[in-house]
């Protein structure tokens, strides 16, 4: 095999084997191929694209180029979500202890901030005492515990999605279906699982933007997951607006507590049902979607999620007192500001983009690799676009520590706001289904 | 400036401004850009392009990566030439010293043996004592006294192409119109030069097999040319049959030698003078092409031609005497073997990348960078096609030294020579002209 020989032929669109795919990641992974071959291919396959067969064999690659997951000893259904990321999307945290509470094990392995977008490993980070980094013997026994654990990915998972990742982010190659599908597929297949259910998001706030590339992704998606025998389904939903009223890091734990708890904001509570049904019905556990959504419901009802999230909290080192005392327990920063709006009328839009990247101006999120996330920063949305507001009423309220961040959150904040003489029309908030 | 954004806008075929292309140019010659960010690049172009105005831009900054000569100081018109590659393309031998001597100063820069293709440098130092390795004084003195020195490339011109080049050929991203272009360009018009003839090879032997590509390759060579005022003129010129009778180093030399003292074969003679002419119009020495090779005529006549070589010869700390005495200066290895018509007719091709290739396969060429050159190896063509040959009579004759080599070369030659009942149709040599 020879790198060169690969790379023209993805140049020249001709359809790469299994065994060359498998060969050049492998390659990659132990430093035999460079990165600037790789950097050739991965813009190669950014233009060309990989066909079908080839994208299954480029996960599959991928996937096992480090250790995997073998839950085989674990009984119960193993079912995953995964969010391609979105503002004020902490829907994996309630979701998953509502789910889990329900007899389905999932060993979810989470992300970190990615430029306006939040990270749960980053919020669950803000709960005292909670960590994400776990060994694999402590992975194994918080799953077996309580049926669900909430990590980071270790350094022997996947370990050519972590180079290539960083390669792509120095070349341009990011933004390609099938270098983002495989990259997220690889990881999900890596954790040995029954089923997967995917929450692809579009608009503004999202990576996405277009509803046709967004679906194009979940369909790649899906795809690979039927390659290997994984039923997936992907949930195509709206990001144009911040999902709930928080976004931030303690903010958004304290939001998903509620929503646990049995309240929380209703677009929230609706994406989080909407998914959690899915994977019920992967699991086998509840196959018709309304009694699905019912029986998440009861698990909010008798306390049984909370009870579900306290147990993973203590189990991971946090404090679980902050199911029943988020306000005490968890940090925030000092100051309070608002964004008032500018006319009466009906808020139209309250863009997800801007609000995203405001929350990480507070430092809520990373400008750059290195920076530290200030957990106890962000921002609360008091009214959501439909709602009527009077001239001068606030529409967001910022937490903050230092005043010349909030001065740049709320430059970036100029226009976010729009304000109309009539109710914008209401949008579906799950828009398409996939699978 | 940012090196992915640049890479972003070249994969979304946005088109780059001049600024963007010389910071890029520059911080990769520099190492700022490191090589997988250059190679991200090179296939985004390979795949997308260059278009007009951003293509002069690539070659400006390649051009101005290093020192360039200055020639101000010669008073003659400062012309030169440059072939694409092919087997027995020694024309730049014999053409530089017939130019040469009617006034025109020539600065030529040239390469070693690429591939199944013979090199300018190599052949020259199969004479003994020549030296291609010049310093910038003695590059300069050699010119000054004969009007024309034959010299390798030296560090500080263009670096980046030295750099970007050696990039190109492990990331799969050499075939590309304007890379090579500008490559090819960068090189030449660091040379200082008031005009350039571009041998643009075509055919089985070339590396453009294709017309329709020679033709892009040279029009876009002529509008770099035209974009930094150095009048350019490309022939397209065939390259399916080894141009002359000899294909190796030693051997070229003194096929160049005879052509110098007014003989040799007729096709190398006819693509010899139809560039010599280009070169005497872009001169100004003589704008009428029949008048110009009248003019190369008398130059090999009168002797005047294989003066200047021999001049060139002795400065460059070669054996003058080589051009009176070749057979007995010129290394020659000690066997021969032939290969014979396996019946009779008329040869209807004689091809020349198997006739290259096994020139390589015998020491005359290099397969890998490190290999050294056998000056005295080669293959002499005793019938071309069109010439009538009985069964069982000798059409090529191989002079070797290693008998492994032979049987590999030999091996490389079956099928390279076809017999027909009827002589094929005579195709021209010089096929086009573009300017």
């Amino acid at each position: 095999m020879n790198a060169v020989e690969i790379i023209q032929k993805k140049r020249d669109r001709i359809a790469l084997s299994d065994q060359e795919i498998s060969w050049l990641i492998d390659s990659y992974t132990t430093g035999r191929v460079p990165d600037y071959q790789m950097a050739a291919m991965a813009m190669a396959v950014f233009l060309n694209g990989l066909e079908g067969a080839e994208l299954a064999a480029w996960t599959g690659a991928m996937l096992h180029s480090g250790e995997t997951l073998d839950l085989s000893d674990i009984t119960a259904p193993i079912v995953d979500k995964h969010s391609t990321g979105g503002v004020g999307d902490k829907v994996s945290i309630p979701l998953t202890s509502m789910v889990a509470a329900l007899g389905v094990a999932i060993p979810m392995i989470s992300g970190r901030a990615l430029g306006h977008t939040g990270g749960t490993l980053d919020k669950l980070e803000s709960i005292p005492g909670f960590t994400t980094a776990l060994d694999p013997a402590h992975f194994r026994s918080v799953l077996t515990m309580c049926g669900l654990v909430l990590a980071g990915q270790s350094d022997t998972l996947v370990p050519a999605d972590r180079k290539l990742y960083a390669l792509r982010d120095a070349t341009g190659t990011v933004e390609s279906i099938p270098l983002i599908a495989s990259s997220i597929m690889s990881k999900k297949l890596a954790e040995d699982l029954d089923g997967l259910v995917l929450d692809v998001k579009v608009g503004h706030g999202a990576f996405m933007k277009d509803l046709a590339i967004a679906r194009q992704l979940a369909e790649t998606m899906v795809d690979i997951g039927a390659a290997y025998s994984v039923k997936t389904v992907a949930l195509l939903t709206a990001m144009d607006t911040p999902l709930g009223n928080e976004v931030g890091n303690a903010n958004e734990i304290a939001e998903s507590i509620n929503v646990l708890a049995g309240g929380g904001p209703a677009d929230l509570v609706e994406v989080t049902m909407a998914l959690g049904a899915e994977m019920l019905a992967l699991a086998g556990v509840e196959s018709d979607r309304e009694s699905g959504r019912a029986m998440l419901e009861q698990t909010r009802s008798n306390g049984q999620a909370l009870e579900v999230f306290a147990r993973v909290i203590e189990a991971q080192g946090g404090d679980p007192k902050v199911v029943e005392q988020p306000a005490t327990v968890l940090p925030s920063a000092p100051h309070r500001a608002e964004v008032a709006a500018t006319r009466s009328g009906f808020i139209s839009t309250l863009d997800a983009l801007w609000v995203g990247v405001a929350a990480m101006r507070l430092g809520a999120g990373r400008e750059r690799k290195e920076d530290t996330i200030d957990p106890g920063v962000g921002i609360t949305i008091l009214h959501k676009p439909g709602e009527a507001v009077a001239e001068g009423e606030p529409v967001l309220r910022l937490t903050y520590r230092h005043p010349a961040r909030l001065e740049e959150a709320l430059r970036v904040l100029e226009g976010a706001i729009t304000v109309s003489d009539e109710a914008p029309a209401e949008q579906p908030l799950v828009i398409d289904r996939v699978s």
